[in-house]
């Protein structure tokens, strides 16, 4: 038997929370006695729909730019990008007195482009159809000796994710379970390793859509799985692999998945605006979904909510409820 | 010169804000960035949207039941509404151990019905083209021996709604100015009260929907002025006439009215949906709507705002949002 340290440790994201603090939000802890009485359970949601940038990516990108050397700042930063972590990386730089170049295809909605470059950063397109973005954010970096900061593929950016679950037990003390959206796994890896760390019996409950199960999947195959790109609603969860370094955590750490319908998602966004007030895009209503669905079998008393982000504008949100996409 | 007592005083608010308090949330404040970069002021959002039943109301209704004498209690309480003041009465019944009887109009929307019903309360409708709520409410309260809460003509009313800025003050300290949406004036006189009891200099701003000015033409012509029921999308606000009581305090206390149309409003309500990643209801987006549009003259350096309400259904503000009502 061989041990290893882990990639992340609860020591990194608490260090993490100590960058961000004065720069992230410190986002609010609702609860509601209407969600409580509908799931039988006490609800702790953390709110990362009001964080800066309206997600939690902003966590994870200031700490892992505000860890490079004044030479590297002074170069810039690289990321691709057509969601979230697109405006955190370009938000990250312009706080650190840098700047950033994202890669985004070239039909992102305008909304995300005009965000991003409303942040300062220089926007390069590509072709998604024929473009690999990886292969093309590389190949800019080093041409331009820029730092590349992966989405989910890396222990500052994982650490970062990490300090909303830091902060929320902060506030609610010990919790029975905590319900996370898994896309590419870097927020359930931080929160997993926030909540662990400080209390080993938490039962972690990671919520993806059905049709982009490739974590849960990877995890009772023991070893990453790669399915077709998903077709969901939940388009910060539509990956087809889960990543190297945030599997290595989540098959350690995360103790169940749990699936989600798109409808179930919708209900959730609906039930989020209507009687909590919030708006919540849908990756970050799939924890929700989950718990107004009955899909967490022996629901435990105490529960937290991480609320990933609110990102969708109000004409999607529109179409979301009226059943379309 | 006569001297006459006011009908509320800021003691009044006080002494409601400890009734309140276990039974009401302390509503958070939101601060955005964006908000205040795009109106040039720091802008403090006191958010009733996320008070219980979703308004602000709960506090009028549950201060002025609180002050029932048992008798009273026993007897039970009735109230006219077709609004979020139904809830609230039905609530503050719940939660003082009695029952609510709400005259409502037969075609009042069926979530604000189911709402209402859902707190406990009996619903008595009647036709509002021929029949008047009022009269209606009077002789059932009469009948049944039932305590009738008016909706704002009422001293404890107004000074339960007061404690809503006394409470946003509470956490910023003096502001230059408030803003708050008028309807029958409870909100803006209890708002006021609370203001200028403690900061005499600072400029109490009263927003009503163009269509329904009555308080606006009330104030310049130094007395109640009844103008056609309005016609608006901010049905919070949409009355004839101000009340007796409530215009007897904004004209000592209210500085100056601030229209705004009800595209202003819905881009308003957009606005809080896609930056602010908040709900809000038409009447309640009314003061945002007046800082966006630039209505406010000479606007003052830190502005409080009253964001009165969150009621409107996903499907509603997908109307709203496309122009519609």
């Amino acid at each position: 038997m061989t041990t290893t340290t882990p990639p992340v440790t609860l020591d990194d994201v608490r260090d993490a929370a100590a960058r961000l603090k004065g720069v992230a939000h410190r986002t609010p802890v609702l609860r509601s006695r209407t969600l409580d009485a509908l799931v039988g359970a006490e609800v702790f949601l953390k709110c990362e729909n009001f964080q800066r940038v309206g997600a939690f990516k902003f966590r994870g990108a200031y700490n892992a730019a505000s860890r490079l050397t004044p030479d590297q700042l002074a170069r810039g930063i690289a990321a691709y990008s057509s969601g979230n972590h697109a405006q955190a990386v370009a938000l990250a730089a312009r706080e650190l007195g840098t700047t950033a170049v994202i890669v985004m295809p070239e039909d992102a909605p305008r909304s995300k482009r005009d965000a991003t470059a409303g942040y300062g950063a220089e926007i390069v397109t590509y072709d998604r159809y024929t473009g690999d973005r990886v292969a093309i954010a590389e190949a800019l970096a080093a041409e331009r000796g820029l730092a590349l900061i992966p989405p989910y593929e890396h222990p500052h950016v994982i650490a970062g994710q990490g300090t909303a679950a830091l902060e929320l037990l902060e506030e609610t003390g010990e919790l029975d379970a905590l319900l996370t959206p898994v896309g590419g796994g870097g927020l359930m890896a931080g929160s997993s390793t926030a909540a662990k760390g400080q209390y080993p019996d938490i039962r972690t409950i990671g919520v993806e859509p059905e049709a982009g199960d490739d974590t849960k999947r990877s995890l009772e195959a023991g070893r990453r799985i790669g399915i077709p790109v998903p077709k969901t609603i939940a388009d910060g969860q539509a990956l087809h692999t889960p990543g190297e370094l945030t599997f290595s955590v989540n098959r350690r750490l995360l103790d169940e998945v749990v699936l989600v319908s798109d409808d179930e998602i919708r209900d959730a966004m609906r039930f989020a605006f209507e009687r909590l007030k919030i708006v919540v895009e849908p990756s970050g209503a799939t924890p929700l979904a989950a718990l107004l669905s009955g899909r967490v079998s022996r629901l435990p008393r105490r529960v937290g909510v991480i609320v990933s982000g609110g990102n969708v504008d109000a004409d999607r949100f529109a179409r979301l409820c009226a059943g379309g996409e």
